[in-house]
């Protein structure tokens, strides 16, 4: 058995899954941010109440695998930094080894997800993937021959960087301009669709935003569905430069399956239709979009089974 | 020792290189195109005249390594199609392990060029590394922990159909338009050439032409070192578009090292300089160009070195 924390800014995805991948119990517990040893303390806590609430003991765990929203050593199992969680050059593998008596092994949390979605997910036997995570940001676990690639700093899979508007568009958090994220996150639906509002085109979404307060993806998915052109232009549009950004990135690293989790693929066929088809029109080869381009399957449990499979090949 | 044979359409570079990748003897042979027995008696002959002239016995020779530029099944040395030899589904391995009595391993031709600049040359001591070659195409291989990542159907490191301006450019061989093969290989910048001349633009660019009957990207670069202000942005103009595209391939695969070989690389800084720039401008993060981009150094070797490698790797 492994046990597994998937760490995020809010709450912590935590669940013990045995050999054949299969989550035999999961709960969340309440992140605590900047305080370290007082995370750890929960941590061991919540070791303590799934083994009991499972009936398993102590003994039966093998190893321990902890995703965290940052950047991490691997190899030390230490995070230089994770700004969610207010943490800094934190030797965290270190410190829960002590505290929970079986070894740990560390990982980002997105390079989790990629994992899960290799061993159990919509990537199962295979071993070349790219699995894109479309929330807030866009970013990417690069998975060679079933391992994580991270590249120099880390910085392999980073695609929310990825220029697709070279000489226009918006600017981006990294202080440039034209990246995927500003067209293609569900912040950047969201941030369009509030434009289209302003713009008094989408009396739909107009409603919405008086009912919600704010414009979000699920907001312009939802007035897309029920026919707002203005919504529905809004998820062609992201995903015509998705598609193009995938296609390019074909041509570099032709994994055998592209797969798309996060917010924004809740839309469904909203974008994985246009999607596909952006792909198509620019890919040079025979390769069909609707053969590489899936949805991830395991939602937010991807996290804790990739941790299971890291601490299961390191175990 | 290991004996190497680098393929192409009108000669082979062959080759016996030790155990530290340094060549004891090389030697051009003539290409028999079509008929592969003719060609596997002339590689025998090749090995022969190579041992007797280096004066190394036959026993010496631990294994060999073929670079062919075509579609190679490395596990099995089937060569499924290779155009420039008119070749199709050819056991090469099988053929040259009778023939010559070691054991053979074949691998495709850029491969092979990458594998050599990782062990011997600019990309020494690196592990992840984008190894270009600009010619008449554009083509790259793609080292991931030290090995060749060939992606499905072998199409990883076809960044010759990188999209770089997706509506509009010029058509490519694939059937596409704007792929960087069609903005920033040699043969594109001698059409550049050509149509600069038409346009009246380049008076010693159309002195080159009269004179040598074509204008290729040396004559080009010629041109631009000797001032010509048209010259000189096709250069620049081909370093962008290059620049726009390895900025988006480091967010993807963020490798040590991206090192450029090939016809058009011999330009030198007039292609670097402007190349650097280009990337520095579009890169997300603070990684510096002229860190990362840097010259292929073994030339014509880069092949039967790599393929030195792959046969001390095998044997």
């Amino acid at each position: 058995m492994y046990l597994c924390f998937d760490v995020g800014g809010t709450s912590v995805k935590a669940g013990i899954i045995d050999e054949s991948g299969t989550i035999i119990i999961k709960r969340k517990i309440p992140t605590v941010t900047g305080d370290v040893q007082a995370m750890v303390s929960r941590l061991q806590e919540g070791s303590s109440t799934l083994c009991e609430e499972a009936q398993i003991s102590k003994s039966a765990i093998k190893a321990v695998g902890v995703g965290i929203p940052g950047f991490v050593q691997e190899e030390t199992g230490l995070i230089t930094k994770a700004v969610n969680l207010g943490w800094e050059n934190v030797p965290i593998a270190d410190l829960l080894s002590v505290s929970l008596g079986h070894p740990v092994c560390v990982i980002n949390d997105a390079n989790a997800a990629a994992l899960g979605e290799m061993w159990r997910g919509a990537g199962r036997g295979q071993k070349n993937l790219l699995c894109l995570t479309i929330g807030t940001g866009i970013g990417a676990g690069v998975i060679i021959n079933e391992r994580i690639h991270n590249g120099i700093h880390g910085l392999a899979g980073e695609i929310g960087h990825f220029r697709v508007r070279p000489e226009e568009g918006r600017l981006c958090n990294c202080g440039r301009i034209g990246c995927l994220e500003t067209e293609s996150s569900a912040s950047a639906i969201a941030f369009y669709g509030e434009e289209a509002v302003k713009q008094g085109k989408a009396p739909l979404l107009a409603e919405a935003l008086k009912r919600d307060g704010e414009v979000t993806s699920r907001s312009v998915a939802e007035a897309a569905v029920q026919g707002e052109e203005a919504a529905l232009e809004i998820y062609n549009r992201s995903a015509y430069y998705l598609g193009f950004a995938l296609s390019n990135i074909f041509s570099v690293l032709a994994p055998e399956k592209m797969i798309i989790g996060g917010g924004a693929a809740e839309a469904g066929n909203l974008l994985f239709t246009p999607l596909i088809e952006s792909f198509n029109r620019f890919i040079f080869t025979d390769v069909k979009g609707e053969d590489l381009i899936v949805p991830a399957l395991l939602g937010n449990d991807a996290g804790i089974v990739g941790l299971a499979y890291l601490a299961h090949t390191v175990a």
